[in-house]
């Protein structure tokens, strides 16, 4: 007898029960601004995953040696974001609640808001480490609160000044840079130079990795809707995740960002599935 | 003294008191559930505008002849659907008041939502012609009513049965087929074959006029973001459009779905402005 | 606890024991002379075939209302042409043993071959009705004998004279136009004219369908390897297919040459799906 | 020894000096005003050539029993049109000289004034057929005279009222239309419904066969810089091609206005070499 | 009542008698040897400024704060070097006349010819920074004299031996570097290791900044005609043309070669929108 | 009379007899196993190399002074691997034996396997250094033995243990990477770091450099099959090559994985284009 088609991102076969890590996909983008299409990075990735290997030559570990379920992507009601933010939210606390990490392909980084609250509502102590080239702090976005512009503004809600570590941030208003300074946040503008001192810090506490991926230099990441000139390389992004993961707790992480279409040659996506099979093996 | 730029579409320079058309753009896609990037439709369709000429083969006339006013797009938010109806509804509702006549470029085909309401304030006897090659008769989809695929259902719901007549549908799911032949609309599948005697029942009647590109052949318009495959051809929807100008008065209309950069070759945009030349020189 | 991600054909959600037919793809393009690609062309028909609906207005039948299922894509060795189509070869047999109808999509012409091998296994009468621009008649291509140029000369080698009907046919080598017109196979070059009288011929009989899609022209079918200009419409071609069923017992189908990368606004892929599901209802 | 790497069009192979017809490219677009890209129009029909076979199934000819020969592009001054013009017309007049037949492969239409004046200079008695979406009539662009606008209008001047058919215009200033209708150029609009009369007027006299591709519906030829909705069938332009060559003395050809990256799947270039192939078969 | 549509580059909204500097187009490039699509280039920046910012966190500045005009894209003839260039010099004449300082956008690189002809009448001592990855030396180019290959020697006719200052130059003909080095220019190959001895000696000069974009490396920058590997970074160049400004007395700049189309994704094109404005913060 | 259309490299129009180094193209691609299209590598840097220059600021050299000749592509049979090898062996083999070096353009890095037998057969002390993001050295893949993925371990077999050099490997099974390990090879993980201790024991040793081009970071080379985000810049790859050239004897050499439709744009084709010139002008 045949089996039904199932598509998986590489090497993440394991058994629900047996896993450590649940990947699942939010494959929304309603609220951006500028250039859509970011609904189509979770699927791109498992397609064009098999175009890297399971075996990382920089950690020297395999996909096959550990244990992760890919449980595919939600779908999320366009044009309803409180709708969609909640199945997201419900997503990750269930994840959470089975003792396994989420891992959340975007999608624009609004999602990260439904998965933050359900992190949140598990660790009362988490912390986001945000790699991002825009600041993502604006109060409304003309007039919308539930906007990719000011994903980590609500976030801040959540969890008080203090707690949010932003790093590569070179696009913003100057109201959002004046906000972050007052204490808000903890920003690092253009690149990753004061992520020890932060880790150090931050050494044993829950953290939510967030990674908008326009925190790469566009020439590496073309595949985005709002590409700013002037960022990181991707090894400098991969030694940052490596080291997030290695220093702290994380207990949910996420890429988000990824246009696939924007880049139709396809290195942006297969840089993503890149890093996230980095990241896999780094958790 | 130099001039700021301005850029309207070609032969649409006319004073604003002086014309009898104005023009605006609704670059909206929130709700659009597969490809979006109907969004850029207006836009491009001012830029390339300037590949056509003013003059008409087909009527034998010219832009320069009447008087268009070009509005420039709305500033519509993303991801807060209500706000963007309005805005489209309140901008309709002026040019109605001022004794013009509104076309609307989309954006996806919810925005015609808005200026329908608008029209069917000042016009109680609303009638709307339909070209499109989905039903877009869903009562929600994925629980949002404030749908692309559910506008027509939502003006249904504003000017009640017999009031709707939809040409050259030929998508849908099987409920929506159902309900229309139910006497909600009158639905020409395929094709405009029963048009004349249409336009014989609405002689001299106010028509909203509502065309949803994707209801030509993808062959003519690949440019949209769920093209179907078996539509009309460009002539057909031409002369379509000239016979419900020439035989109702159309009190208002709207050209939607155009996403350009899914034909970069350009020569979707290139239809959609000739057809708009036609549809103002026809008005 | 969460599902693994399954990806399928829109509507093809059947239990295997259930289905009366059986999806699978032959990513395989290995053998293609000018702009491969064909190999995306099943993945891409599952991932787009989203952006269509599971009721067919042709045929007024719904998808959901019979038993098909997807047994995914074969894993099949590029480089190694024997081995590939051996593989194609066994799972189509198990479909046939199953008492399934097996339908293929390509992947390039030439594994067609595998499937007419098991089919005309079990169906020692098998006939072919073969729509196509070009011939693929050539006795080797470049020395190589199982080349897509190939194929429906090397099914005649297993069926023999008369039992071949070719449709639509407007490339080749003047030696291919030759050689079948002495009594080779039944060609019928640039449309479906002679169509009825040839199923009239085949009532009854057990025929394989084998759609290669660049019999369509290619204003509405760009995205694949060999354009040829002057073809078929899709409304020409779904209405052969919908014959073909209607009129022989079509014991396995499959469609070909659909390279989705070759038209990027997604035109073709779209034409695909709608295509095959108006085949999976009309089978 | 090895051979130097030679390149011509598929089936070009003959001897200068056995040839009877002569292809030449010019490679120029430099006063395109809109999307500019027929440079490479003659580079990509030669490369792409190789999608088509040698054999017509149309007319039963095959390249390989007529003898052309392909000299390759000129070397155009891009900003110098006046000595480009030159350079097209030596060309020209050399093949011409030779007792051959010129096919010259665009570049934008202005090219082809270099050519008609070679053609003119050997045939007093010259007739242009013209087959375009555009009028070309103007007398000056933006205050240039020699402008791929104002073509046929420089051509007029040499050959006088009269002598110049057009076929398939759709586009243009209402002073072009005019102008023609003044008795300067038989225009046809939009099709060659009255090609038959034309030619038996023609039937005997020296022609110079002028095809910018632009006549076709942007359907089946997307890759222009300005495409017109609402054009004519490959096989219409087929057959319209077939019948002057049958019925007139064609002297000269060329086929213009080829943007091979406007349509990057292919079918604009591979249906442009199929047209060539069909016309120096029926030369 | 409604306004007319405006549309000018982000945060340029400043009245023309307020504006210090003042923005213009010049959509031309009819002597581009190789991939046009420069003309596209002003337009695409406007369109796409929507996507960045009008703060700069490099230099905690607004663009707000400032006053900018944008008068919009000259319209040139194609196919007429000399008068398009002449209405280049005009208009950045009458703006340095009125006491502002006129950004052209290109086009290709020739355009800097008419504006450095205005700036030379206004300021007798103008030297030039000159960022290319090309020298631009040539005589003549296939014997035209006004060709984009030759402007900066058209540009050394104009201001002599030794008030040329190049940079970033990696692409030439021998003779053109052979030419420079015997004191025509100072050229300082691959990057900008001499520029601040050069801004030492040029303090408190008029000076010309012209900037190629190809200067970049195409990692960064692929959307230009002419791509040369091995160029330098943003950052690089933002921080050369920020020293330029800060240190000499820049009358006029310009920045050129941006082919939109050649980058379809948008990063080269936001590049250029950044470094815009980044260059008008800096003046 | 006119010569025939002959297009080679720029700048390699030497006659054989007096050409040191032969270039041939092997557009090959029929075992790649993602995305194919490296087939029309050759033939795209020919067309391209028109936009570089002959002279090289870098070495201060010019094509024009040395003598290369362009033998054109192979015509190589897809589907058929082995006469594919042995038709490239058998150029290989002519042109060394004339006393010349072959410079082979890819195609998919197979085709390397042709060339090293031809050279392993005059120089049985044949060293390989290898640059490549990908190890290479699988014994098989999906079964088939002459895939893209062993080419190296293939050489390996004719070559043995010791002789074979690799640099920039960041991709590959982790049983590849222990092969290696075992002593097979001399692999250099990243980057080139250990280069020079390589060439100074390779000094005055025949040695084959086989570049496949996706060693360089997709950032500069995005138009390649298989992009692997960390790789080398141009200008480090550059110097590698000519520092192989400058300090062992070079006796063959090959660039391969160009696929240049990938990258639309043509910024990988004119670096390799460059990159061509620039190992022309070393050997």
């Amino acid at each position: 007898m045949l089996n039904r088609n199932i598509e998986t991102f590489i090497g993440c076969g394991a058994a629900y029960r047996d896993a450590k890590i649940v990947l699942f996909g939010a494959p929304y983008d309603s609220t951006t601004s500028f250039r859509p299409g970011a609904r189509f990075g979770p699927r791109a990735m498992r397609g064009e995953s098999f175009g890297i290997e399971t075996y990382s030559p920089y950690q020297d570990k395999d996909l096959e040696d550990i244990a992760v379920f890919d449980s595919g992507d939600l779908e999320l009601s366009f044009g309803d974001v409180k709708s969609a933010l909640r199945d997201i939210e419900k997503r990750a606390a269930v994840i959470i609640k089975d003792g396994k990490k989420p891992v959340m392909l975007g999608g624009e980084h609004l999602v990260t808001l439904g998965a933050v609250r359900a992190a949140a509502a598990k660790h009362p102590d988490l912390h986001i480490v945000h790699f991002d080239a825009h600041a993502d702090l604006r109060d409304d976005y003309l007039g919308a609160k539930l906007s990719h512009a000011c994903v980590i503004r609500r976030c801040h809600e959540i969890l008080g000044d203090g707690r949010i570590y932003q790093f590569g941030i070179r696009s913003g208003e100057r109201s959002e840079f004046r906000w972050a300074s007052e204490g808000r946040t903890a920003m690092r503008k253009f690149d990753f130079e004061t992520l020890p001192e932060t880790l150090t810090k931050l050494a044993g506490k829950p953290v939510y990795l967030t990674v908008d991926l326009d925190v790469l230099d566009p020439s590496q990441f073309s595949g985005t809707g709002t590409p700013e000139a002037g960022g990181v390389s991707f090894l400098e992004l991969l030694y940052a995740v490596l080291e997030v993961c290695a220093r702290t707790d994380v207990v949910a992480a996420d890429l988000n960002e990824l246009a696939p279409a924007l880049d139709p040659g396809g290195s942006s996506t297969a840089l993503a599935c890149k890093l996230l099979r980095e990241l896999l093996l780094a958790l």
